[in-house]
């Protein structure tokens, strides 16, 4: 647990405002950890709308499936948000439902609401039972110390493997009103499409209603989160949440094609692209950021299968960890995607130096020039397929020594 | 390149006997390496008839191109094999195509053939242009000196990151009569599935049809090689060919429901099993071979989706790396590999530990059990569905940080 920082981690974060009908505070359970937060707890105000998408693995952790359930039965209500790192109550059978129906239980009685508008989310080691009385010992103390922030705190208090916290805030004027999205995230392993993130939660003070909130939010990690990979290991717990209080001052936002949605929709599309690119840098044992653009495809589809085969390579991200800009692994990855490509149309870039043209390497191709763009801290990697018009960039990380430590020694 | 041997290279090696009707030399042609044999040159009686299985990569090597047209144009005749390593000769466009050319026409002039009746694989680098004089300065020389043997001296020819060289021989009796089938291959990194090996050779006496052959080698793959991953990369240049010399004193086996196959048709799978477990047992870096297997799947396909995710899975190869049960990762994987799994019918077993049971650690679990069969150097995974009757079998090694420092730094 003892990983190195990552090189992109910021050395400043931003202040995030308040959201207004949302307070938090974290706490110390020891569900795992020692001498740090690992439970964060938040309520939310009556009348706050709620959205989510999560993993799609068929072996999904237990507040996973509550969660899916409270989302359907409960009409996209949302009181309480109970969270905790250390133990991803995964692969726990009955047991594991079993403390997701008493954490509940004990968060609706702290925020004084209903256990089917408490959300759930669980990070950390799969398969270890967890102890809800770990909750119910923390709960009421912080029950009483919610408070609007700060969003560092929580972000802390959620991270696992990851090496910094991670938070992002947008505000837009809607009718004049300046409304506020904020957002934390957290995930640095087992990070793959479907959803790529392990856990984020977004609020924002917008009256915008559940059906609306969830096109929004669905649409916003296929643009996101949905187009990172760290490892192409996706896992069973993976959560986004997006939580809408309602209380500014504006008219409430009932339909998908509300005139005002525009300028929400890529305040918050930034605001999950920026926090899923903090994931992508805090990649496990990661020295390189690396995105992924696959164009003149078949389609966007067939673009984004190429990019992601190029990004899940461990021949090309170990390349990219010794800085060499050897494109014939990304021939490699392209003709393993099994999506309609002509060799002999392939161009490929590294950087802004293009290194194969035509099927072959460039002629005027520089490997000094190639060089010095692999040096780089991010490295963009661009292959243009020469048969259409689709278009798909994924972001990813190299593959380093430090990753099989972090991995081969996780558990103990 | 300096690579440790594989804690699995054998200490002795079998003797392999001759094939009638096949002799090959093997000669230093400097492609890329210097103190080493780098050629493969082998020669076949008339009447030898050719199979073979290739990558199914969108961007496959020239010589995988001129194969599949030879295997197509010339009838399954065959009567010159010319390999090397150092130089994949893929990605190299129009160059790539005519080096085939010249070197299928020098190899002919040395076999005094048709260059039709001429098969050529090449490994090593991708993307550089392959010198056909190469070829030429050495074919004079090395035809004058083939020999029946040794087979070692031919699979270390064409050997890149191997730590040693992979021969297996079988023999079976037909009517009576001894008939041989010998095996080499390569391959440690780049290997997964459609084909698994980068390069194999088969050689048997056997008069057997083109058709019949390609029927056998095609089955025989898919048991063997498509059954071995070892970083999900594959190849541009998977080359699988089976010569039958036709040598063997009994009537041609001209049907494949021939009742004389089926103790051939065993041997083989033997033999094609026993190199792919040895191409395995080099992956690159490799501490543990591990062997997944995967039942009570909805089907035999659906088994092997999900036993390929395990094998595949960076994580769980890291576990593996750091002899940690960590059962929650093949949870993990088995979920996203989407296909029919439910969690609480899941059973997993390390070596003989049950680790976990109905979707929850086994009750009756001893870490020290666990502990102690991923201290084995051969690991075997089993997971129960639970669901019905299909099983299947991979081979994988765990994924370490000498994998990482042999792939960061192969083209320098």
């Amino acid at each position: 647990m003892m990983a190195h920082l990552s090189p992109f981690a910021p050395t400043t974060f931003p202040e995030l405002p308040p959201i207004d009908g949302m307070r938090f505070a974290t706490a110390e359970a020891g569900i795992k950890y020692k001498n740090r937060t690992d439970v964060l707890f938040a309520v939310f105000d009556p009348g706050t709308t709620v959205a989510g998408v999560f993993t799609r693995s068929k072996c999904p952790s237990a507040p996973v499936e509550w969660c899916r359930e409270q989302l359907i039965a409960g009409g996209g209500r949302a009181r309480a948000l109970l969270v905790n790192s250390g133990n991803a109550n995964a692969f726990t059978g009955l047991k594991g439902r079993e403390t997701v129906r008493l954490s509940a239980e004990a968060a609706a009685k702290a925020a004084g609401c209903a256990p089917s508008e408490v959300f759930l989310a669980s990070t950390g080691v799969i398969g270890e039972p967890l102890d809800p009385q770990k909750f119910a010992a923390v709960l009421g103390d912080t029950a009483a110390r919610v408070a609007p922030g700060p969003w560092l705190d929580a972000a802390r208090a959620i991270m696992t493997t990851d090496t910094f916290p991670k938070v992002a805030t947008r505000t837009v004027k809607i009718e004049g009103v300046p409304v506020t999205i904020n957002g934390m995230a957290k995930g640095a392993g087992m990070i793959a499409p479907d959803m790529a993130t392990m856990l984020s939660f977004i609020a924002t003070d917008a009256p915008i209603a559940a059906p609306v909130l969830q096109g929004l939010i669905s649409k916003g990690a296929d643009k996101s989160f949905n187009c990172v990979t760290i490892d192409s290991d996706t896992s069973t717990s993976d959560t986004l949440i997006l939580f809408a209080t309602g209380k500014a001052a504006i008219a409430p936002i009932e339909s998908p094609t509300d005139r005002r949605l525009g300028a929400f929709r890529r305040a918050l599309e930034s605001l999950l692209i920026d926090l899923a690119h903090q994931v992508g840098k805090d990649g496990e044992g990661l020295t390189k950021f690396v995105s992924i653009t696959v164009e003149g495809a078949t389609s966007p589809r067939s673009a984004k299968k190429i990019a992601l085969s190029i990004a899940n390579s461990p021949l090309v991200k170990t390349a990219i960890a010794g800085e060499d800009a050897n494109w014939g692994r990304v021939v490699m990855a392209v003709g393993k995607a099994g999506e309609p490509a002509e060799r002999d149309r392939l161009a490929i870039w590294f950087g802004d130096v293009r290194v194969a043209v035509a099927g072959a390497r460039d002629p005027d191709y520089s490997e000094a020039a190639a060089s010095a763009a692999m040096k780089q801290a991010e490295i963009a990697v661009k292959v243009d397929l020469g048969l259409g018009r689709g278009k798909a960039t994924v972001w990813t990380c190299d593959l380093t020594k430090e990753y099989v430590a972090i991995n081969g020694d996780y558990r103990s």
